[in-house]
């Protein structure tokens, strides 16, 4: 057995079912082999973004590992902005790097580049394999690494030789780590620091936001008036109707002192203290008021959800939290507002959608005014690099094939990342892509100002993308994926209708003025 | 003045006068320089490979620097595979990337990542500025470093406060390095060799591949019987009627090892020894025949035309090279053929046109085909990152405003790249890009029929980017770009003609059977 067939086979045996794949000629016996051995599906992505952000959007709601096949360093490279994203999401990634033979490297051949160096950027791991022999077991630690608590990116770079030579054995799965528990003293001092009712937050992420972790977290707020919140961007939240309803730390930095300003005791769960996404002159780093005392409740690699429990129980928060019953919304007609397009959107949900978001400035006020919506998991861009809503959304419809994907995608960033919307109809995936088309870097505008600039020749021509226009209709049809326009809130929520009633991707480009 | 305005004017005092940008808020303070001082021409792509890659096609058409903005880690990674195919083409460019404030990346925002690190992976030179007072003065060595023979890639990252904190000054340019000469005693010695008459190969690149380099080239040719050939992929060359026609090295390994079957000596003007694409089982990775003496006539940052000019001398070579007379070829009719197509192009090319090349199988036989048409400049993929062609011609119609631009791009490759089309219709661009409609990664069908694989279902599904069709007429109206499809080379001719005979950016869908 060759060495690319003992790493298919180890792959298999290790649970791994899918495989988002851009190859080059360098994993060409991967290819071979996934010719032979049945099990794994495969995803073709037309840009290595599109695969990898697709692998962050299937390990997000699958919970287990993504297997990406990239083509050697440049291939790694194009797929290196969506793994920073997964890395700040804690999604479980095994990366498969082709790349030039053992023997062949020193001859510096024209695709030679520093795979190793690319995928140390963004990966917790990184192995070259060097013989055929080693490949099944580097293969077998490669997901044990990515399924180290929280989720990490695995990397595996595997020279030509090794995929093709023979004397391989595939390797047994390796048990991963499991979180570990939280001291019980710890959970003890919290507690009584938050029975004294001070005016504590508790900022919750990762495993925290899903449903038993919110409902856990909404008893100890019960109990002890702490307020909950998220930082300003989470990987995935159990949302909606029914669902502790937790809102986001806002984005603009003076917005968010307002909001932390006179929280006495921090409590993190899941998280790091909350920090500027960028400096800016005169303001500071770091969030938090200077005299509040920090508390960590559990590091993200912990068990946050038992955490949360265990501070609930021992502040002996009654079993069902308390969870207002919001009424369903209406929507709103008229031309697009982001209130308005909030609460249309939380009115018309399908149940038990994924909604993938990466809407920038369009999507601001979208958390407060979606707590209405039917319940719902909410993806969102984790690391700050744009475009990630298209294929976060490929890669949830790829892992949920019965649930509705709505994918919330700014035009700017979304330009970034165009060719998911193939993907999206080469495998049929339920999923429908909104648009918010104010053609322009919007946030850019803003941050202008925000440094006290005023706009002239050089940020209009950098910060505008229009002129010409893009045609998102004509960009989705070349693709496969049929469109419609929408030029007020009334015509997006006929489409949007319309597209909840049938099946496969559809595209809406919503008219932001 | 801030550093953002020292650099911007340290940059303009430099020579540079075009910056390639997709800005991000790391880089706020920037571009507000740039709406203060006039001078440097923006040019935005909407996704950083097109930024990088028309950074390249600027610089090796201006034969001077190009500047890149771009953001932060995840924006340089985007930017990374066309700036492997820069650093192989020997490209100037200057990457000026912002980063987080020097004093907030300690605390790890969603955006930090390790911009040296990514940088490293494709620049000869990387510094991260530290001061504001720094700024300028590292601007300069940037230009200094990427003006190094024979060209080279320099990476400037910016923390945010250094953009913005005063005290700033512009430093004077500094000169750069000039190609160093080669040693009379190596010329009477190669010479020595070749009077003899052996088997003798001259690969030329580089500027070797200029009118001037080609002539000399040629007179040595005409003296000795030597051979003349360049490597799989050339960075630029003059080619076309009245110059010499020289050919390129196959990209099989089995056909390159019989173009350099017998060769007794091997010289070498600006290029490696040549090596396969890749290594395959049973196949060497060197391709000149192991009995054959190597000579390096000049290496790459060496002054190739002099040198060259310098050997035919020393063999008494008449001063006027023998060029042969090409007749005009006449297009063809029918459906596609490369062959058909290589005429066609050669027939009805318009003269001193810009050939910007990336048509992987629909492309290997288009250089001789082409020795008869008019004089034009040839470009070419150079590091093997596919979709090089669409940038490199947008920079290049950047660079050179009153010619015609031809982007021969293959379509598996094209999807990398098809942001490109819009920065071609922003800047009213006269290229025409004609898209070689295969609807499959053709070239990996042949690379697993190379490794003795059958196809299956996997490499059906991986190499297959048809199901859906790309619809590329529709990719180019959403950018508004005009197109049109061409399903024989008589309906190409026509539209061929008519995109000549006006200005503006056009494409041309080409089906390939």
């Amino acid at each position: 057995m060759n060495g690319a067939e003992s790493l298919v086979r180890t792959l298999i045996d290790a649970g791994i079912e899918t495989c988002f794949a851009n190859p080059g000629t360098s994993e060409m016996h991967f290819v071979a082999a996934l010719d032979r051995v049945e099990g794994l599906r495969c995803v073709l992505g037309l840009a290595e973004t599109v695969v990898t952000g697709s692998a962050d959007g299937y390990a997000r709601m699958a919970g287990k590992p993504a297997v990406t096949l990239l083509h050697c360093g440049p291939g790694l490279a194009n797929g290196v902005t969506s793994l920073h994203n997964a890395r700040r999401a804690n999604a479980q990634i095994v990366n498969i790097v082709g790349d030039q033979a053992t023997y062949h490297r020193p001859w510096d051949a024209p695709l030679t580049a520093d795979t190793e160096g690319l995928a140390r950027a963004v990966s917790h791991w990184v192995r070259t394999s060097m013989t055929a022999r080693d490949v099944a077991g580097d293969a077998a630690m490669a997901v044990q690494a990515a399924r180290t608590p929280p989720g990490c990116i695995a990397t595996l770079i595997l020279p030509a030789d090794t995929a093709w030579n023979d004397g391989a054995v595939p390797a047994p799965p390796l048990k991963p780590a499991t979180p570990s528990p939280v001291a019980p003293d710890l959970v003890r001092s919290i507690a009584a620091t938050l029975r004294k009712r001070p005016r504590a937050l508790i900022m919750l992420a990762g495993a925290a936001l899903s449903e038993p972790g919110l409902r856990a977290a909404q008893r100890i707020a019960d109990a002890t008036g702490a307020r909950l919140l998220t930082p300003v961007q989470i990987s995935r939240m159990a949302r909606g109707r029914g669902r502790p309803a937790v809102d986001r730390l806002p984005y603009p930095v003076d917005r968010a002192l307002e909001v932390l300003k006179g929280v006495e005791h921090l409590v993190l769960c899941g998280t790091k203290p909350p920090v500027g996404f960028f400096a800016y002159p005169g303001k500071p780093s770091t969030l938090w008021p200077k005299e509040a005392t920090l508390h960590v409740l559990a590091r993200p690699e912990q068990d946050l959800v038992a955490a949360l429990e265990a501070l609930a129980d021992e502040l002996g928060a009654p079993r069902e939290p308390v969870i207002r019953d919001l009424p369903a919304p209406s929507p709103v007609t008229g031309r697009f507002t982001p209130e308005g397009f909030g609460t249309t959107l939380a009115a018309l949900m399908p149940e038990n959608a994924i909604v993938a978001e990466d809407a920038v400035t369009s999507g601001r006020q979208l958390f407060p005014l979606t707590f209405a919506a039917p319940p719902n998991d909410w993806l969102q861009i984790t690391g700050g690099a744009i475009g990630c809503a298209f294929p976060l959304a490929t890669g949830a419809a790829v892992a949920c094939q019965d649930r509705k994907v709505i994918c919330l995608q700014a035009d700017g960033g979304g330009m970034y990342t165009l060719q998911s919307l193939w993907t999206q109809a080469r495998e049929r995936l339920d999923v429908i892509n909104i648009i918010f088309a104010n053609r322009a870097y919007a946030i850019l505008r803003g941050e202008l100002t925000a440094v006290g600039a005023t706009p002239g020749r050089a940020s209009t021509e950098l910060f505008d993308i229009g002129r010409p226009d893009l045609d998102w209709i004509s960009l989705a049809r070349g693709m496969g994926v049929e469109g419609a326009r929408a030029d007020s809130l009334d015509a997006f929520a006929d489409l949007f209708r319309a597209a909840c009633a049938k099946r496969g991707p559809f595209l809406i480009e919503l008219a932001v003025p």
